[in-house]
């Protein structure tokens, strides 16, 4: 605790309510205090620390100008809400984020009434914020009611479809609603898309000494008396930019380019547009994430996910690792594949170090296409480009393929096309929490015609199966792995095509089977040495592929032992689903078979370790070993779990 | 044969390249001859008219000027391919469209080379286009190689989010591809987004006639020589537009407005284009929707999708029928339940009439809302307003609600916001074929937590299941109907809401149960009737839910009967896997149950009558019947099916 920065004012502040006596100047202290507190913090917990740098000021002025929360303030994707949670009384707990038991790295509505509506995947802060401005005319939340709805979206997020959507839906309805585009020229990955290029334009000409000054102008437009303060602001910040601006033409008025760091224009501005505002209004806000903590601006992704650090001098403590990541193995067997043909192509949605394609595009530049926060759009191009005769790997964590998933259906799975999907982040994640788990890409995949669907036991066999994608030309297929480190198998020099449809016997036992598909193996293994010691000897075997299934595999371990058990890192209605769907056809049920499949349990799971969080699921090496000796009504002596 | 029009330079067209040689008056002759074939043919086949019309003789312009197959004619949703089908070599098989063995309505890749990328839903078309471009550029599909791409995609269309994504990506790359705005101010409904009114200010101030006159100037500038004549063309018209747009900030080069049903503007400026587009360009076209066949001009939705018709008369040939369609009595039931809670709102995507939302917004139009396009903002727009304490009915098709999967997973789920789905076109559709199959929905639904799952088995419980969803505001919810009318049961005066995850049982008998789950119900009764007549009386339940699952009913059945088979619209992984699961895991198939789950194949199941394709699906009373039989082991005497 020595190591706490000094706050006096932050100190008095418990909710936003207390930040209304203060002055202009004080509110100014109030958020270097908040910017020293959340690198406390952070070097802490470890967690998104550039993002909430970005919008210090931002969140301060917030809090200070509306109220709080009658008035919703939506923090589009919820990583930069660490000053947001310390001002909206959970300073005492933010050294607890990202924790188990502790405060979510995102906005939660069942955290705080500060947090209106919950994010983490990007773009959906302006539709979110359109609903509550509805809900507030139609007379939603009696008899408080509702207040103004305020989103504060990044560029990258406003890049999305998603966001064009609801702006094209808001500048329609034409209803009171404040959208604060947080520019920072950077979402995760530097910015690709032509609205980036578009939006740095709108600033080019006016560096930020015009706009402290056109904000100083505005201050003595302010109230009292009102009379047309607020147009003239508009007027005179408008004359920075360059000419009408795309958010006009979508029916929005437009307001900027301003500092965002700076309280002197981001106060007067939000007051004016707090009294003044009847439609739809865009404050257009320039901030640099990071800001204020050298160590952060000066990284590449400024800070974007940092574990914990060292205040002073920046440096990460990671624990080291014996094993690569998965990622990093994917990236490596992509890289051997397309040195080996030239036709492979690499599609990222604004991923490219999350997935590993920033080493492909080093490689490869122009077989690499980041296509911004675009999911939608970058899955369609991915068909395009394979109907043109190219191989394209999709990278995409599996949380975030969920926004692309009608495009799997109709422009890949419909027309068979061999589109690779490379999909990381599968089963629990860890740290992210809910929000990020890869819960459900087995089943919405596996119940596609025509697809391939794999799951990668270990690294070994990660490096398999992307050759085996690139192989595999008749139609799309998937291979699902999850984040973080491998097991530390012994790794081939290079991936060798699986056989389509074929698993695989890891040690053959008598009684029970356990079908394992994807990286739970490990720990099927760890409960079969465990078992052994009681003189249960299970057979293993890893199933390699949900899709299509190895029948006679499946069935020849339903024939030889008393009880199956399929486990898998997934919500129910994917591997367990297929294979119960075959034992049934084939009669297997009819004549007994005790079987069981393990999946995640029907709820949304907090973040923790990712030991933990598989603990919740039941999914760990003691719940397999207590399930295999549950079906086969053996007594467990000591056990833990009930 | 003998009301086939007359079209005699038509006749002699096999294929695109039969019109190189036709000078441009024939051309335009060539596209009045289309439209009458169109005309015709549709009148014969029932489908999507006023699209047709509304390109034909942008369709006769590209394939005249471009050469096709090289280049790639990517036609947006498809449901505009009419015309194109009839000059790419199907002209013998057009009065086949839509129905078993015969023409897709839609673009299909695997009918013919001239349809280079399938479409149905919207917005995908210049996502595919930019894959085709780059592959042509990375050397795709050697050696012939690949030429332009060029999507076609309506103004509707564009609003979507993809679109904007694509767009932003293309302008990005800065590659050679041509999208060709389709712009009739009418997709399916009237437009309601910013875009539109932003489009509608375009050629607000330039009246076709100048556009023409734009457009013979044009012509004056083309080879030889060429030289500055590409630019200067644009340069000419451009001064027909209000000031630079929007397409422009995207890194598209932006020509027009142009008349898109005059030959003399189109021809000039493709071959423009063709000749000197050096990346992203993008044609604004105006277009009429029904343009030259009144009884479609006429109508409120531009003979968006039509019956079989009487050429002359207008006049649709629709059976008439005995019971309302489920669309109507879902509309129904919502104003039942509106006019008794305020609170209730409604949210469709672009589909007011085919959701039966245009009841709702006649009478309440204060809480309907129609987003556009956009199904991604939809839901999380719901969200929104269920956060802000409505109560939103969010009606969109199975089929579209994959478009907004990840905002159902992240923005619903998670937050366990009462935001009610009700999910149409759930089940095989008929002529749409495979593109609007809705199959997916009980599965990627089901394994959400929290979500409650309904299906109708017939109209009145329609009414009861929009009673229950609007009553239930702890959770998300969701019932699915199939398109088509009803079975013909008596309806409730006002739905009665259900006991949430509570079946009923339909009719006791003993050895075999069979739970349905949604409107097969009907099959399954008459399946059971069929039975009867040989002594075999099978239990018949109806499970209304598939979340939470009636356990009670389950086990019940399970423990009283030889055999339990399921029955559900949908793929494997839903329903049926819930109840596997269930079974499972309180060790009923330890001792062993005849279980077996009828659930759609694993194919994609091309468009025809409803009936037929669930006999293709092996769902229909005869296929239950055979299955019942099969499972008891009973010898089927005179069986169809093997």
């Amino acid at each position: 605790m020595t190591d706490r920065p000094n706050t006096p004012l932050l100190d008095q502040i418990n909710t936003p309510a207390d930040m209304k006596r203060l002055s202009d100047a004080q509110l100014s202290q109030v958020a270097d205090e908040l910017r020293a507190e959340t690198i406390s913090a952070v070097s802490v917990t470890g967690g998104h620390l550039g993002a909430g740098l970005g919008v210090v000021e931002l969140t301060v002025a917030l809090h200070a100008v509306f109220d709080t929360p009658r008035d919703k303030v939506i923090w589009d994707v919820g990583h930069q809400c660490y000053p947001h949670k310390i001002l909206t009384g959970r300073r005492d707990r933010i050294r607890t984020l990202r924790q188990k038991g502790g405060l979510s790295g995102f906005t939660k509505r069942a955290e705080s009434p500060y947090d209106p509506f919950g994010a983490a995947h990007s773009s959906t802060s302006i539709s979110a914020a359109l609903g509550f401005s509805v809900a507030r005319d139609l007379g939603g939340a009696p008899p408080e009611g509702l207040g103004d709805a305020i989103a504060v979206i990044g560029d990258g997020a406003m890049s999305a479809g998603m966001a064009f959507e609801a702006l094209n839906n808001a500048g329609h309805l034409k209803r009171r609603l404040i959208v604060i585009l947080n520019d920072n020229e950077m979402s995760i990955a530097p910015p690709v898309g032509a609205l980036s290029s578009y939006l740095s334009r709108l600033y080019a000409g006016a560096p930020f000494q015009e706009f402290k000054s056109a904000a100083k102008g505005a201050v003595s437009l302010l109230p009292p008396p009102f009379q047309e303060g607020a147009r003239r602001a508009k007027d005179m910040l408008k004359h920075l930019t360059v000419g009408g601006t795309m958010f006009e033409e979508l029916g929005f008025s437009y307001l900027g380019p301003i500092d965002g760091h700076d309280m002197d224009q981001l106060l007067p501005v939000l007051r004016t547009v707090k009294e003044r505002a009847t439609g739809p209004i865009l404050i257009h806000a320039i901030t640099r994430k990071g800001k204020g903590y050298a160590p952060a601006e000066d990284r590449a992704d400024k800070g974007h996910a940092t574990a914990k650090f060292d205040v002073v001098t920046g440096a990460q403590k990671k624990a080291p690792s014996n094993a690569p990541s998965y990622t990093r193995v994917f990236a490596d067997a992509l890289l051997a594949e397309a040195a080996a043909d030239d036709r492979i192509a690499a599609v990222t949605a604004a991923m490219p170090d999350g997935t590993g394609l920033n080493l492909f595009a080093e490689r490869y530049p122009s077989r690499c296409f980041d296509v911004g926060i675009a999911e939608q759009h970058g899955v369609t191009f991915a068909a395009g480009l394979a109907a043109g005769g190219l191989k394209p790997f999709c990278a995409m964590y599996s949380t975030f393929l969920q926004r692309g998933y009608d495009q799997v259906v109709h422009d890949v799975a419909i027309q068979r096309l061999p589109v690779r999907f490379a999909i990381d982040r599968a089963g629990l994640v860890g740290a992210d929490g809910p929000t990020h788990a890869g819960a459900f890409d087995i089943a919405f995949l596996a119940n596609l015609p025509g697809f391939v669907v794999m799951a990668a036991a270990d690294e070994a066999e990660l490096t398999h199966m992307v050759a085996t994608a690139a192989a595999y030309d008749d139609g799309p297929s998937a291979f699902r792995f999850p984040r973080g480190e491998g097991v530390g198998v012994e790794m081939p020099e290079r991936g060798v095509p699986l056989e389509i449809g074929k698993g695989r016997m890891i040690r053959q036992g008598k009684g029970v089977a356990i079908l394992s598909f994807g990286a739970r193996l490990s720990e099927v293994e760890k409960a079969a040495e465990s078992l052994a010691a009681r003189g249960i000897t299970p057979t293993v075997a890893d199933a390699r592929f949900a899709k299509p299934l190895d029948r006679d595999l499946i069935l020849q371990l339903a024939a030889d032992h008393e009880a199956l058990i399929t486990v898998e890192e997934g919500a129910i209605g994917g591997f367990g689903s297929h294979v119960a769907q075959l034992l049934a056809d084939e009669g297997v049920f009819d004549r007994g078979l005790k079987y069981r499949s393990m999946v995640f349990p029907d709820i949304f799971i907090d973040q923790a370790g990712p030991a933990d969080m598989y603990a919740v699921a039941g999914m760990n090496a003691e719940d397999i070993e207590a399930k295999v000796l549950d079906v086969l009504g053996v007594e467990r002596l000591g056990a833990a779990r009930g």
